[in-house]
């Protein structure tokens, strides 16, 4: 299975394709950013965008694409240009009938290091570890693309199929699992007692 | 010259399209509202957005796209979705090399009633005055792309060319140059002086 991760944005857009195989093993297949001009029009910055990642998806064809999921409380200077760049990606993805999931910076950090909180350098360093890499992934900011396509290859269900179950989770998963649960059942409200 | 106006919307993103004539002569074309299920998925409701918007504009092939301006203080609950509906008129704008152009509900409102406060029920009664309708248009909620259209059309530049210039324009219009000249050269400071 092919994950393709975005790391939306209108200036500089990560994208991270990763392999999923059996057993949760992970490969890395590439890592990018696609550009746009900040001194051209809005409409041709997002048309960039879009043009790079249609590029993206028709060389990897993932089986699945992993968005950052943008909040309306992010930085009031980007946040739209973000959300309109997480809406391309989603956009391209439907047109080709990929599967869209959209994935919090929180569940990516959880999913790839065990702390929803954890440092940019600490997600950098576990992405470079579950894919094996020599170095850390190039360009930095990348990085954070093969952490939500990581993320989603991770995640507790989904991925997890075919006779792999809970028993199989990391301590992370497990951790995750549990605050997922937590968060659709209430927050932390114990139900039935 | 045919302007066609997008009040965005993820749920309910208005169209209203016009035609500019010699001496600021403006003619209603189409006003429409393109919907998506917000019980659908984010992807295929932002598909069905921009699938919608690229019928209009190879419909009515306009010489202009007149978007709202979206700005990240507007509601939390809606601005993402607006701001994406947004940029999916941009990027369909810009894939048929049609120029686009952001203006504020006050600009729209300024341009169109003289007042930039104006309420809804003004703007939407100059709007049927400007455009000679019987009835107010329909969808009530499209008239505020048809508010656009016609603020794109009667904007101080642009518009106003071979020969026109500032001494024709309306009250209104005066205003709004005045307005935007304070707007461009510094809020309101006497330069120069």
């Amino acid at each position: 299975m092919i994950i393709l991760g975005v790391d939306p944005g209108l200036t500089r857009c990560g994208v991270g394709v990763v392999e999923a195989g059996a057993f949760r093993r992970l490969s890395f297949i590439h890592v990018d950013v696609v550009r746009s001009d900040p001194h051209e029009s809005q409409d041709l910055r997002l048309l960039h965008i879009y043009n790079g990642l249609c590029a993206k998806l028709d060389e990897f064809s993932p089986d699945a694409v992993s968005i950052e999921r943008v909040f309306a409380q992010s930085n009031r200077n980007t946040v739209l240009g973000t959300a309109q760049a997480a809406g391309l990606a989603m956009l391209a993805a439907a047109q080709r009938t990929i599967p869209v999931a959209l994935h919090t910076p929180t569940e990516a950090k959880l999913a790839i290091t065990g702390n929803g909180q954890a440092e940019k350098i600490q997600v950098e360093r576990m992405v470079t570890r579950i894919l094996n890499l020599n170095t850390l992934p190039k360009p930095a900011d990348a990085a954070d693309a093969l952490a939500l396509a990581i993320c989603h290859a991770l995640r507790p269900s989904g991925a997890l199929q075919g006779g792999e179950r809970e028993q199989h989770l990391t301590p992370a998963q497990r951790q995750w699992a549990e605050a997922t649960r937590k968060a659709t059942h209430g927050r932390g409200v114990r139900r039935g007692m």
